[in-house]
């Protein structure tokens, strides 16, 4: 507790940018976040208050870190999980927790889990378990058929640790590289889904409504809140799978369920991510309470806050860094041209240079039709993100 | 302009919540406030990376706070006229400036500009030009009618600095202390509204709209956005009342104008305060762009941002704390129970104990119907002040 305020500290491990919008909803429940930092440049270390400079693989760094905490958190997966272990035993609240993480962290153990719940998932296979992960693969390649998808079991994120393969022989330099990897059957997706739910200790579960995601490159570049023309019984049955999911794991805080919905109407479960998540930026917004709120709400074991939709269409996109190096002046000039252009669309930076692909923002734009604040929104975002001005 | 990020820096002189909140729009916008805090406990202070701690009311200090600022504004009117226009002329961008802030600084001034202005006030008088005061204060209560107000010319706010007088009598201990003192008709007034308009150096403005303000012994305890029931004609004459007068005094950011709405009809200029103002917290949620982003825009000389409504009756109630000093521990137990009782409700908390009397934070609800928009947001913000289960 700070004893100037009366109110919990939350630690959250990683200052990135989910720390650094965590820490806006924290200023309004009367907190400061506390952050883990690997840099004084990190996006939420350069608007926080209380930044301690560590390493959050140095269980040492992370008990002097926790020490006055009311309650530990994440801004990403990368905690050693028996670290988040050892902090429990120490009698921190650390939330989530090392059992319920380690799902998040390990995509193996996830889909070991998943399948135990009977959730449907793509058809995989664990390649790190086989004697032989070559002849493995062109098992489960001649059950599924090729083309398919490699991935890292660990510490992927955005795209990275994803790969397509064609072939037994195309694979041969991932299998080689010791990477523990498994193997995913390619879906026929008609689109990707996303639904966001946050769940206390106490077990209060709440979900915002069911979104498309759209990628490109394995990179979300835009959400659609909610997800346009999704029948009401999928919706329904999406928001009960990750309601149950984030149960039986026993998840605190938000967790993202990410779904492939299929050509024939079914819904798989892609990943998950036990986090404020991207595919909710829009609930700043676009919702009465926000991811970021919900998740403070969650992890401090707070009743949580109304999920409902402000505005019928809210849309979300990603500024990703466009090719060109960026002078800083230049970010600044375009502010200037996006405000005066789109007025009514919210503008989030994560305090970050603008370096090629990297994400570095986002835009939300919210209305009562879906078609003019997609482009509204997309066009703000690739004007922001590239200096365009089309749209 | 910050190096890191290639975004301005503001500075804002003053740590308290507004600037608290301030902080949280600017973190939207890539920026992290600089503030020039009292103590390092201010509101502010406690969440913001970039604190100096320095006195307002030292030029050396405000010069050094100004070192690297894009900007200088705001959170109170206190600093120096004589500094604020010092800072100008060492060339640093005081927004807003010395020549509009001086009407916010001195009652006695605003009154005799507005005049010139023919806009309408209630009658008054300023007994500091009198050569006997108390004799300037019989006449002009025997032209206007008993009982009077009086005003300190400078530093008043939340009701003090203004006294109600029946009689000459009842004046004197006032007038013998030797504070600046005018005296202003008591008007009969229908209610109180208020007008928030923001205006930058390049000259665009933008109102929000027309807003009724509920005051308790001269406290604002609650705003109401629209104002219910104001004609179309008036709302329109009251926003551009205050769009003229931020042109005609040159004030950039955010104006808060006053109003008495007369029992017939008609509106009178009550104040001004030149910053984020507590008749506009509603914005937060409650309007596309919040008055501190816009304040933040409009001191930048950014294109302004969508001042509309996110729903059609929105209220904010402040958090008054209640006679009973409360026990930290009390106010996060509150917080729960807050929170469960009202899930829709946003709280807003300033990082400051809960001492009787004091303004600690505000909560907002929005909805439909006004009536029990109002309920719930009085209720809530009595049961987190008081501690009170009503309603």
């Amino acid at each position: 507790m700070d004893a100037r305020t009366g109110l919990p500290v939350v630690g959250m491990v990683g200052a990135g940018q989910l720390a650094r919008m965590t820490h806006q909803a924290a200023i309004a429940l009367g907190q400061s976040l506390r952050v883990l930092a690997e840099s004084p440049d990190d996006g939420a270390a350069l608007v926080t208050a209380d930044v301690m400079i560590g390493d959050y693989r140095s269980l040492a760094d992370l008990r002097a870190f926790a020490a006055g905490c009311d309650v530990v958190t994440f801004d990403h997966e990368h905690v050693p999980n028996e670290h988040i272990a050892a902090l429990a035993a120490d009698g921190i609240s650390v939330q989530p927790g090392a059992a319920a993480l380690r799902y998040a962290q390990d995509k193996a153990a996830m889909r070991v889990r998943l399948g135990e719940l009977a959730v449907a998932c793509p058809r995989w296979v664990d390649l790190t378990a086989a004697p032989d992960p070559a002849a493995a693969l062109r098992e489960f390649g001649s059950q599924v058929g090729w083309p398919l998808v490699l991935k890292a079991v660990r510490g992927g994120y955005d795209g990275k640790g994803v790969w397509v393969v064609d072939s037994p022989g195309q694979a041969e330099e991932l299998l080689a590289s010791g990477t523990p990897l498994l193997a995913e059957e390619m879906v026929a997706i008609a689109r990707e889904l996303a639904v966001d739910v946050a769940r206390s200790p106490y077990g209060q579960a709440a979900s915002w409504p069911v979104v498309e995601t759209v990628q490109l490159d394995g990179i979300c570049v835009e959400v659609i809140a909610p997800a346009p023309g999704l029948s009401v019984e999928l919706a329904d049955q999406a928001q009960q799978l990750a309601l149950r999911i984030s149960s039986e794991l026993g998840v605190t805080g938000v967790l993202a369920v990410e779904l492939f919905e299929t050509s024939d109407g079914r819904l798989l479960v892609n990943e998950l991510a036990m986090r404020p998540h991207n595919s909710a930026h829009w609930t700043i917004e676009g919702a009465r309470t926000s991811q970021f709120e919900q998740h403070l709400r969650a992890v401090l074991d707070y009743p949580l806050g109304t999920t409902t939709l402000t505005a019928p269409v809210v849309v979300m996109a990603n500024l990703l860094a466009g090719p060109d190096d960026v002078v800083p002046k230049a970010i600044d000039e375009r502010l200037h041209h996006c405000m005066a252009r789109w007025p009514d669309v919210k503008i989030h930076l994560y305090g970050k240079g603008f370096r090629p692909g990297r994400k570095v923002g986002h835009v939300t734009a919210l209305g009562a039709d879906l078609d003019t604040v997609r482009a509204r929104a997309r066009a703000a975002a690739d004007y922001l993100a590239n200096g365009d001005a089309h749209g």
